[in-house]
Parts: C-alpha cells; structure tokens; sequence
C-alpha cells in the first residue's frame, strides 16, 4: 500500500534551503522510492485509499549519512579515554581488538551501532572494520543502507593474516553480495602507513576496474607526515596521488592537516573529504579545514569515527560540533550556516558514496531514506527558522520516525525490526569483566 | 516521609572519582537536605518504612549547575543565525528585545526555559536578563534554584531607564526576597563598556557590602579590548581591577581573550571564570583558555549563554563540548579528563555561586538537587567508565528524572510542577508572525 507521510514541515535539502509547510511524501511500497512530493492537500486528492501517517509537530527531512564508523567499536565506547593517540591505540584499543575482535564481537557491535544510528536519524553509514560480512549481514537484518569497506591492514587480525588475504576475502565478499539492495561496498586501506606500496596501487587499479570508492584514513596526525616524509621522502597526499589514489573515488577520512596547496590539490582532483570534528578534537588530531575546502569547492561530509574514540554515533550532535567549530576557528561566525551544514550531513556524503541520484535529498525518484524530529519538545520551541532548529538546537533524541528504502524502521520512538532489549542485555554482558584493573567503580 | 534514591551507579562528585555501585540517598522531607548516602542494603534496614524510589539502569549525580544564562532568550532562539556578534546584537537581538522584552515575555521565555533546563538535568542557574523580580517568580513557582542577577545596564530598557532606575529597583527586589530558600541574588552589570564608570564602582563597594556576587560579561570579544584601549587607555580586566571588581565575589563570563599575565591576575585574585564555549564558537567571539586557568588553579565553571546564541540550554552538550575543545585547542588529548569535567558543571559552579556547601555534590547536609540518567540506551552501552560514560557519550534526553531541594520536579521524564504542554503552546504561539520578512518557510 503507498504509505503517505504528512509532517508539518519537510525539509527536502533540494531545492537548498527550502522549508515546505503541510506538504506530503508518497513512497512506493514496491520499489521503496519517493513517488510524490506535493501539498497535503493534493496527496490525499491523488492517492484516496493510501496508508497515512501524521506527524502534526514534526520535521521531515532526508536521513543523516555518517561517512565515517568502525561500528563494531561500540563494544569499546568509554572503555580508554583522556589518552594519547598512540597511548590509547598501542595499549588499549589495538590490544583490546586482538583479545576479543572475532565475528561475534563485530555481530554484536555493529548490532548496537545500527540501533543507536537508526535512532538518531540516520539511515546510511560508510564502514570499516574486519570482518565486513558479519557486518553485511547485520545491514541486511536490520534494514539500514551501508556502504561497506573491504579492509585492508598489513597488520594480522582474527579476520585475515597479509593483505593479500584481506583483499582476496574482501573481493569474494563483493562479488557474493553483488545486487543487494542496501548494501554498497568499497575499498578500506587503514591507512598510508600501515599499507605496503604495491597493495596501495593494486587498489588505486581495483578501485578504477570495478568503480568502487576507496576509504581511507589521510592525513589524520602530524607523525603521519612526519613518518611519510622519513619513509618515502614525500606528503602523504603526494604519495597517494603518484599511486592513482587522488580521484572523485577517494573518500579521504579526516584529513586535519591540509596545507593551502594540498587543498588545490584535493580540490583539483575531486577528492572527496570526510571531516570527524568530535574525533579530532577527542584525541588532539588536528582540525580539518572544513571554512577553506568549501570555499575551494571540495565536497566535504562528516563522520563520527567509532565510539571508542567519540563517543557516540550521533550525527546531529557532530553537526553542530562542526557548523560551530568552523565559525570558531574561522573567526567568522557566517560561516558554514545552518543550511550549508545540513548538506554536509546528507547531499554530500551522497555524492561522496556515488548516490546522490540515490539518497541524500527529499526528490521524486530516490530512495525513501528519511527521518522525523519531533519539534514539541522544550529545546526546539518556538520555530522561527526550521533549519536553524535542526542544526543549532535539535538533540537526536527528538528523532521519532525513520524510514530506510520505505521501510519504518522506528516508529514513534521504537526500533520496529531490531529487538533492542536483546542487543543492550548482550551489550552489557559482553563488558562485564572486560576492564577490571582501571574500572572506575569504587567501594 | 524520608525519601530513598536507589540507582545503579551513584557518583557524588566528592570524593572526586568516585563511582559507587548500589549505593542509595536518603532526603529529609523537612529540610531538603542529603540525610544519608550509604549502600543501598543499610538504607533499606536504617530507614524502614522510608518511601523508595528505584532506578534499576540509572547513574544518580549532582544536579547541574548553568553559571551563564539569559533565560527569556529562549523566545528568540534561531531568530537570527549565522551573524557576525555586532550585526546579531545590533540589527536582530536589541531591536526585537527593544519591541518585545516586557514582563510577560520574561514570564514565558523563563518557564520555556526552567522547563527545558529541568528536563535536561540543570537544578541551578545563574541568570541575568531584565525584569528579574518576574524572573523569580517563576523560579519560586517551578521548584528549581537560581541565582537571579540585578540587570544594570547604560541603556533604557522596558524594565528601567538609568543605571540608578535599575540598581535601585533591583535592591528592592533582593530585599523583598530575602530568605526565600531556593533564590539568591547577584548584581549583575553588563560589560565594562555598558555601564558607566561611576556605577561599576558602586557595584563594587555594593557587592562587598552585601556579599553578592558580580555577575559580568567580560573579555567577550576583541572589539571590547580594542574599545577599553580606546576609551580608557586601559585594557577591561586592569579597569575592573582599579574599580575594585577583581575579587573572589566576581564571576567573570566568556573570558575569551586573556593573555598569560590575565590569567596571573584572574587567578592571584580568585576571580571565578564562566566558560561559555558554544555561544563563544557559534558567535565566533574567541576562546576561553580553559586548560590554562585550571593550570593556574582558577575555579572554571560552564554556561550556556542565552538559547538566542547556543541555541540550548544543554549542559551535557556543553559540558562535552567544553572537554573536546580543551582537548583540540591544547593539542593534548589528557587535558580536562571526564572526572575534571564534571567538576566544572558541578563543585566549581557552586564554588563560584558561594554555595559549596550547599550544592554541587551529593554528600550529607548538603541540598538533595540531583539529577537522574537512565543508561539503558543503545548510546551509553556497555559501561566501562561510569563517569566518561557521563561526559562523552550521555545526552540530556536521557535524564529521567530531577530533585531540587528534595522534591521531584521531573518523574520518569515528566515535568512534575510545571504545564509543559501549556508552555509549549503559547511559546509556538509567540513566535507566530514575528518574523515574516526573512522566515525560511517557502511556498
């Protein structure tokens, strides 16, 4: 039945800046896909019969893209906090993932993920973590749209031993799922430098051969350039552009040290950026020059990283951290407005996923990839500009419906396929006695 | 009937760290006050017949406190965005303030305001906005604490015309008040720019007498340095020092631009420093340097500012955000831990308000102001760190429930005092036509 979707306000995203009051959403219950945006009025004229579902004091809008999550890293969210990067990776997290990061782990983790993703409005992530067909299945299960990556570390994990295996694994991965709906794949080298040479061009190749995006953490510390320039004499950025790397099929994680020219060149060469402001602020990264790359043209979306470093997957909260962190470094309180912002979230991350005749926008023909706020809280009254409140007042947890390719994923506030009570119990479980030496329970 | 708190995790803020497992709090009905904070088995033998108050998924802590608010700003949240300060103030805020902030204003946007603080865990604010007497009144009505300042201010407004008019109608005010329980007084002047010479020393010699605290905007902006320069040949915080300002009994908002030799000062004269960082990055007004007045021992404490400038009364949102930029700006990922954090919205605000054995923590004698946070949600699973859990990864939306003085104000997530519904709706219906000429809406 062709479900009509009737919020007070819709905030297609397309046309920019547009807020339409007493407008309807029709979606097509065969192909998932928005078949009419049109005035209340009209929808119920047009579709007499259809399923109707009021939001009287909501806000439509198209679901949030998190372009950056390990998902399964949920398990080790506040597990090492207030450390140094290499303190925290070294002999915390590294050593964590080694004893407990197997299959079930990444089933469970990336369970909770999604829960906590769905709930926060957002209906699309870009991933990557080991074990990416666990993580494919729990997609599948649970309706979310993902772009999965194909991992690839010279380092061994529980899931593969040399990158020759990551890569083999990874591409057998793709080839089985090939045509699922929901799920996209990419390619996921860690990084510059903990990825041999020759694995890094067969990827730059692999990525062109099959049209896959590559995610990569770049450019993400200042050791990272320095230990590039000591390793191979060069930038980082110019290593990856002399092996194929630098395209519109990059999606460039972090990036938090961008001289002026390296921006040229991102720019020049369509790379797609992807800025984790609470990430890079958490652990003393750096911070990436979102002012500078929009006003060079890059096409810049946004990412929590995973929670362990976050700490939480919410991306109306790495909104505001964003929109507010740009005005303040910038000096320039114009900057990156609330209608700017709210495209970072979700036409760019589209387009930075090759989706954005896909997802990302409010538009006949695309996918029914939405989600509702309730605006009838304290926090987000009186509405004066519906943007403005998305951006600079909403709190995730005013997100009461969302939608993935049509499906009601939450509804009224609760997950309706995934069994949350089964997911936290398990979350808790899995912790208990996974830290008992620095616990901070005392007595 | 003696009251008993039975959450899973408690923590008291003092001893600092501290994480207590089946720990409970037991409340004297007569005066509001913490009777016992013992393990939850010998509060059930001491006080039989005690009325108990289960919160299986829950961590019980000190209420928080918002040491910078405008609260009837509320009514202008998202009114003008995305400005530079000047043009904000200027052409946006001051004119509609000057058409609109009468007393029935200040009655709404207050309540618009308690509601959204008690909702969101806040037990105690520090206020400064026009018509305080009507400021009061609500507080008195809504059960929470505040402590209101006396607005003077250069400028006629519709509450008082001179810095005379406001002072003494203002003495009046904390006079006619005077030992109502959850109500104390600050003076309150402006800025260094905005109230004459002659008044500041007033304020001065007034705040020693009656031992009030001076509540004041200061070292906001560079403009306002540019404009001491000129005006005085001094620079603000030297000025308020001669007027007799710099003292323990100041609590000095915003601090955004202090050299290494204002921090010496800030610091030798215990001046108390309100970090408002949201408000100062979205008006990209500068930073406060918050790890380097800890360093230097000063007692920071955090403030949302007006939700006209936030565009919340978030304090976990700003607490968090308040940790992530001292952690980016220093470059060092150690600085302001979660257990440091919590101080800042707590013990340090109470400090600042002279309260500190009063509020702030929850220890016997001291006010029964809590605040309740159910952790059973996908964002704060599993528990590793209690009080990281706290400050890196909990939203607001999660406090279920709040006590000022021992009494409930907010049960299961509702508001127990106060007619939210009514609130919200004459809210909405305030800001109908207010702002035609720019609203977003389209169609």
């Amino acid at each position: 039945m062709i479900q009509i979707l009737c919020p007070k306000y819709l905030v297609p995203v397309r046309p920019l800046g547009q807020v339409l009051e007493q407008y309807s959403v029709a979606i097509d219950p065969a192909s998932g896909r928005i078949m009419d945006v049109l005035p209340r009025v009209d929808a119920m004229e047009k579709h007499v019969g259809a399923s109707v579902f009021e939001m009287e004091t909501h806000v439509l809008l198209p679901g949030l893209v998190n372009m950056h999550t390990h998902s399964p890293m949920t398990l080790l969210r506040g597990y090492a906090d207030d450390l140094r990067l290499d303190d925290w990776l070294r002999n915390h997290i590294w050593p964590a993932e080694a004893n407990w990061a197997d299959g079930d782990f990444v089933d469970l983790g990336t369970e909770l993920a999604v829960a906590e993703m769905l709930r926060s409005g957002t209906t699309c992530f870009n991933e990557n973590y080991f074990f990416p067909e666990r993580m494919a299945d729990v997609v599948e299960a649970a309706g979310i749209r993902a772009c999965i990556g194909v991992p690839v570390i010279g380092v061994e994990t529980k899931w593969a031993a040399t990158t020759e295996e990551y890569l083999a694994k990874g591409l057998e991965l793709v080839a089985s799922r090939a045509g699922y709906p929901r799920l996209r794949f990419s390619i996921a080298p860690h990084a510059m430098y903990t990825v041999d040479v020759a694995t890094l061009a067969r990827i730059a190749d692999l990525s062109e051969r099959h049209d896959m995006p590559v995610h990569l953490h770049l450019l993400e510390t200042e050791s990272e350039i320095r230990n590039s320039q000591q390793a191979y004499g060069k930038m980082p950025l110019h290593h990856a552009e002399e092996l194929g790397l630098l395209n519109e099929r990059l999606i460039a994680v972090h990036m938090a040290h961008l001289s002026d020219s390296d921006i040229d060149l991102v720019a020049r060469n369509n790379v797609n950026v992807v800025h984790c402001p609470q990430s890079n602020l958490k652990l003393a990264s750096g911070v990436c020059r979102l002012t500078d790359l929009l006003a060079a043209g890059v096409n810049v979306s946004i990412g929590t990283d995973g929670a362990a470093s976050n700490n939480d997957l919410d991306m109306f909260d790495e909104l505001r951290t964003a929109a507010l962190l740009a005005k303040g470094l910038s000096g320039d309180p114009c900057v990156v407005d609330a209608v700017t912002a709210l495209d970072l979230v979700t036409i760019n991350a589209a387009r930075a996923l090759g989706m954005e005749h896909e997802i990302g926008s409010v538009e006949v023909g695309k996918q029914a990839d939405l989600c509702a706020l309730d605006l009838a809280c304290a926090r987000t009254q009186p509405v004066h500009h519906v943007i403005s409140q998305l951006v600079y007042s909403a709190a995730s947890g005013q997100v009461s419906d969302v939608w993935v390719a049509g499906r009601q994923l939450v509804k009224s506030g609760e997950l309706t396929l995934m069994d949350e009570a089964r997911i936290l119990s398990e979350a808790a479980a899995w912790a208990v006695g996974k830290l008992p030496e620095t616990h901070q329970v005392r007595e």
